[in-house]
């Protein structure tokens, strides 16, 4: 998706080899308008899958999810890192290590919003080793619904994620592809 | 507003008279047509106000105000509850008391995405006690900027929130007022 490669570009910050900082546009301040252009971009390429729910993961999830949901007129469930005072009832949790942190959390969603039979997109704003993408895909088959694809905003191509989510069958359309981060450059794919 | 008092009063959980549970279309699931209304509402409400950046907090600030940032074609800034590997520089942050949870926390934002002079609208899914919120406005004003109003989806009017912020001298719009939750009930101011 060229808009998105041109702000990676103009507004990225590369932070190391592993890590890129988007934080103008993506995980910390939000470009509405490049994010209207995300949630279409994945209702192109998503619409004939006959979506009935999407869902992500709090917080950086949620801008590129809704807009894709408002876009093919579903909703959005996005999954909780930390303990909420109302998520409490028919909990469906999994365990997400984080290579990055190096810490081990629990995402959790209640299954009073997913259904068996739900036809699932799951979109995510990173894909780098694919353990919050596979602890969403386990939390939606404990729910006895189907994913059918997975959305990703920046996928970091230089880790196994995408492998590993392949490898289990799962198609991933991701917007923009980074081959490395280096010198303070984003090459992609 | 009506839809979202409507959708309050068929989907919304009374969980004591104190919390109201707004999982199915707020909080946890979201509905991203209702989502569109809501940023419609609120745009309407502070389109006079000559808004330069929205604010809200993670995570369920995240849809109203992306919504709201769409229609008045403004970026919005998510401030943190936790820490991110990527928000690091020119942190700003205020200590945020919530009642419910009996807890301390830190919110931050980082002051580079926030110009001295810049008039922000803040964005959030509740009022209560109004820390969230003061928390924000903490935030804002150490990086200069003006806060020019403070836009709520749903008020829990029977707690001191709004008097705390109008007190100090902020414009509160509320899309529902809620006057007690009894027996399972919500009514309405």
């Amino acid at each position: 998706m060229e808009q998105l490669k041109q702000k990676i570009r103009e507004q990225g910050v590369v932070l190391s080899d592993q890590v890129l900082k988007v934080d103008a546009f993506l995980n910390h301040q939000i470009d509405p308008v490049l994010m209207q252009q995300i949630g279409r971009e994945f209702a192109r390429r998503f619409r004939d899958q006959r979506i009935d729910k999407i869902v992500t993961i709090e917080a950086s999830g949620i801008a590129p999810a809704l807009m894709t949901a408002l876009e093919l007129g579903v909703p959005v469930i996005f999954a909780r890192k930390h303990r909420s005072l109302t998520l409490t009832d028919n909990l469906l949790s999994a365990s997400v290590y984080s290579f990055t942190k190096q810490v081990e959390s629990t995402v959790a969603i209640s299954g009073s919003h997913l259904a068996a039979g739900d036809r699932v997109l799951v979109i995510d704003d990173f894909l780098a080793n694919g353990q919050a993408a596979l602890g969403l895909a386990s939390i939606i088959r404990q729910a006895g619904a189907e994913i059918v694809g997975i959305g990703i905003v920046i996928e970091k191509s230089f880790q196994p994620g995408r492998q590993e989510l392949e490898k289990r069958g799962y198609r991933v359309e991701s917007l923009a592809r980074i081959q490395a981060l280096r010198d303070g450059q984003v090459s992609f794919l």
